[in-house]
């Protein structure tokens, strides 16, 4: 994951965005505030970090441990921060600027090439006579929409993608390509869910049978709010008796397995291959690193933060940072790790005082 | 996984199921056995927890913590146990039953909403004309059924479903949206594969080579014998030489990756997330918590179970818990754990006595 | 991951490889350069393991620790070392190599069963006017081709798999069934993408909003260079700024995540379900055991091995073998993890030697 704060917004921006239209310095210069030193007429065909830019490329620097890359850099612009204003280095034409990072992130948009997209139902896909497809829809080639599915106006259904049937999608959703929306599924606006991502599956409850076991049906729901991105490959069960919620505004990475009813709350963020047993309850803007794993029936407060491969199985109080296997809070783990660190260091004293000699 | 004890299977019968049909209070307290206290005539059309329920919902209260979700739960009808009968709360019509969740859970498919069902091949489909298909098949849009494949009867194949050459389904397989059955792989009966499961793959292997390394060509088969379940976006490897099978009954959540040539026995269950490496044997009954992973070459013995998230490098005997990273005895891992948190604590004193203060 | 030593590479041939034609005894003692004991008139059909294998198998003994399978293996002729010789066992046809597993590996691309491929475009599968596609390429049912799309001679577009719009493939690409590359994603000659594998997706990046998040655009590239395989159900997202990029010969397993602008080096190997964030560097000929994880902005150095489940919190200098969580080196932490287990014995001596009896 990786949140930058302070960066402009420039996702709903469609000023171009096809990375066809050079650009000028000046213009540039103009549109991020800042002060143009040098050539204001080179023209600039994309953004690269410093060691790979090339003559149409603008780059940034706003670190000194980068120098040594903008001392030899062919980018044709950089984006710098007023420290290096004068810096020696092969670039002669620099914005100088506050936050450069900041400044290039807000450019992003303009370079950003996107992917072709025809409104209408391609002639291949396959959709149900039933199916209710709202205003604005992309329906791309062998997708399948489901008896009685609804579709809200402005959705993009990727290609070989499948929507169950008694799905509710809202507006704007995304789908990429081969993402399936199980049966009786429902999605808020806005909703995105990567290629190969699987919501909406029973969940991996069994009761015991006499010979083997059998499956125990699911009747809940799973329900994916407002502004929920569910990364590549990842999976989303319903619930059982009680309904999977992934809560508005929560981002998902890719290969991350929700189990059936869990509650997941707003804004949160899951790095990739993150795993939810069942029953869990994560509250609002709670961040969990890389494969963390967290046990079922649990309750991870709010605005906690869970480090990389961290094991949860106890609840975590709400702001606390934890991270470790069995996961504790951070600042005891790190007070342990030292500890054990420095007794481990100690053992032949330890047992030369004691009289022991283990060979 | 939630395996639940002493449950009534209801996944075989087909009494509806649509979720439209309300049935009464009364009707549903002569179906679990159970004693109608109140209004036999109140209409149920579903089931939810008692925070979620309305008044057309049939609940469940089989533990006191709950209770304060009964005193002001909506719930038309609930389930509750004979110590609490007469509990103050706003449900009014109660059946009183020894144990409310399994007679909850004997009525979930009365109330669950199966996916419609069309036998026959789609238009779309595109099935090998040596495919030899059985009877009551449904195999349905964009689904791909390739040359010398063999479909037994019953067999549902899901939109985008992929079915490589050579393949043989037996009765009732069920391949979800978007599964891939690999050329020259086995299922038996009764099999599931989720969405974007992906069976029978060559593993990975390789040979050094004087440039780079080549693959192992695999001979070995990939064989998921009678009712094993494959959750989504699992991969299952086919053999090197040995075979790759994963014995009848077993279930198999989501994004688990098995590789070549292991055996897996009879009725286990992993979790999600689990990888076993190639060649290792997981006898029957072997249980699999969540994101475990187990070293290749190994063997797990019968009814051993493994804790969440540990690290399998050695032989497991038949019957135990393990857990930890390098997993060890369950038991033995807990005294560990605690001598350890003891020792950090005496770092200081330690240090005093034996005369050394790290800085 | 499986990388076996001295083995010949059988990849490239094509002599056969049907698993219909038998050879005898006679045949495969002059092709593995062995001497025959016994009768070279058998006919062999397949390779099986001693214990699963029948008269019309080949297997393999090199070691006296399956020369219990030996005494009662049903296989029609065995490769043995020449220790083993003279054997007692029932299979009396036997071929004598230095190298029984070597002879083996050298033998299984005669018997492997090879996909059926037919040339050309299926009707079903939808290419855009302006793709390019090259000579003697395959495109399976239901696949699509986007827009400006490039693929390269002899590439084999597996059924439901999708490339997005201004995509490039090079020559011999295999794409296996429902497999899908984002838009703008660029593949060398002869990278493997298994079945359910997505590359190029946008990264899991975002900046705060008033309301929320929104994503960054990802403007890098996503490259996968010659030789590159990629496992079943694998992410390998596109980059933000800088690319994301696998290098040559690299061979990734299957459910492994790479964030964006993760840069891994040329010949390395991943097993299954490890996962790298944002922005690290993994050089050339590194190998990753199952489950790893790897911290964003982190340098792997060439060589180094990671054991498997390892969690990787800071750089690792080349050619060194780390393990564990958080990784160090793999002897300090058999050290430490040796120290650690005899002070817990300790615990209460030590204890008692200060006075201390916590209960």
């Amino acid at each position: 994951m990786s949140p930058v704060v302070g960066g402009q917004s420039t996702a709903s921006q469609d000023n171009g965005g096809d990375g066809q239209e050079p650009i000028t310095a000046a213009a540039i210069a103009a549109q991020v505030g800042g002060r143009l030193v040098g050539d204001g007429s080179v023209q600039i065909r994309g953004i690269a970090p410093l060691d790979r830019a090339t003559a149409s490329d603008l780059s940034f620097l706003s670190h000194a441990r980068y120098a040594h890359w903008f001392a030899e850099s062919a980018a044709g612009v950089v984006l710098v921060d007023p420290s290096f204003e004068t810096l020696a280095g092969s670039p002669t034409t620099r914005i100088v600027v506050a936050k450069p990072v900041d400044a290039m992130l807000g450019l992003l948009a303009r370079f950003h090439r996107r992917e072709p997209r025809a409104v209408g139902v391609h002639a291949t896909a396959v959709v149900a006579v039933n199916a209710v497809v709202g205003a604005n829809v992309t329906i791309d080639a062998h997708a399948v929409i489901g008896e009685h599915v609804t579709i809200g106006d402005g959705c993009w259904i990727g290609s070989g993608a499948s929507v169950g049937a008694g799905s509710v999608l809202g507006r704007d959703v995304r789908l990429h390509a081969n993402a399936v929306v199980y049966p009786f599924t429902e999605l808020g606006d806005r909703v995105v869910l990567h290629a190969g991502a699987q919501v909406g599956r029973e969940g991996f409850g069994f009761v015991p049978q006499p010979t083997g076991v059998a499956r125990i049906p699911h009747i809940g729901r799973c329900v994916l709010e407002h502004d929920v991105e569910i990364g590549a490959n990842s999976c989303i069960d319903r619930g059982s008796v009680d309904d999977t919620v992934i809560g508005a505004g929560t981002k998902i990475d890719s290969l991350v397995h929700v189990a059936h009813n869990v509650r997941v709350g707003r804004f949160c963020f899951f790095a990739a291959q993150v795993g939810i047993a069942g029953s869990s309850r994560i509250e609002d803007g709670v961040q969990l690193g890389g494969q963390v794993g967290v046990k079922g029936h649990l309750t991870i407060g709010a605005k906690a933060t869970i480090a990389a491969q961290a094991g949860v199985f106890g609840d975590v109080p709400a702001g606390e940072t934890w991270s470790g296997y069995p996961a504790r809070p951070h600042k005891e783990q790190l007070r342990k790790e030292a500890a054990l660190g420095r007794l481990a260091k100690l053992l032949r004293p330890i047992e030369q005082l004691l009289g022991r000699h283990e060979s």
